[in-house]
């Protein structure tokens, strides 16, 4: 099973993260992504989804019209896992490509 | 510009409209969708996103792993219309497609 990290581990790849940051009241990670329009919107849903898929690791997301918000945390372990923040990590890759940093 | 459903109209559409109920403290629509995994969820998701694409009119919706939380409204419109009772039934019968009904 795949470990929950430790405050400092977590804050510390956080620091790496543009835009990502702990949600209140849980141990997650989150970012909001906003881009110019549903077409942006979902074509970055839709490269995200086939990485969670292949991770076997989901997110759980909200979208909105051209905005995305994503919450990451790894249910099993009861927090934030490398999962996550390799998860954080491809989807900010994705949206960089589509203009968003 | 489409019109905003009248109360009467509002329910008499709900009625025939599987899963469907108005939300609370907001004039919109909204159903969640359960499927068996992940790929459903997503595969349902990328097929009404063509859809409300098509017809320029967006959903707000949350997933998580299996489940799909949509809600519809019209922002221009202040209100449930037409555009709304359409992509609900469209999503509705996507789902069915997917055992979902």
């Amino acid at each position: 099973m795949v470990e929950r990290l430790s405050a400092e581990a977590r804050q510390a790849a956080l620091a790496e993260l543009s835009g990502w940051s702990e949600t209140a009241g849980r141990e997650a990670i989150a970012r909001t992504f906003t881009f110019r329009d549903f077409n942006e919107a979902f074509g970055f849903m839709s490269r995200a989804a086939l990485v969670a898929e292949k991770k076997d690791h989901h997110p759980e997301w909200k979208n909105v019209y051209k905005t995305v918000e994503v919450v990451l945390s790894t249910h099993d372990a009861g927090g934030v896992t490398r999962l996550d923040i390799e998860l954080a990590r491809a989807m900010n890759g994705i949206a960089r490509q589509l203009g968003v940093s």
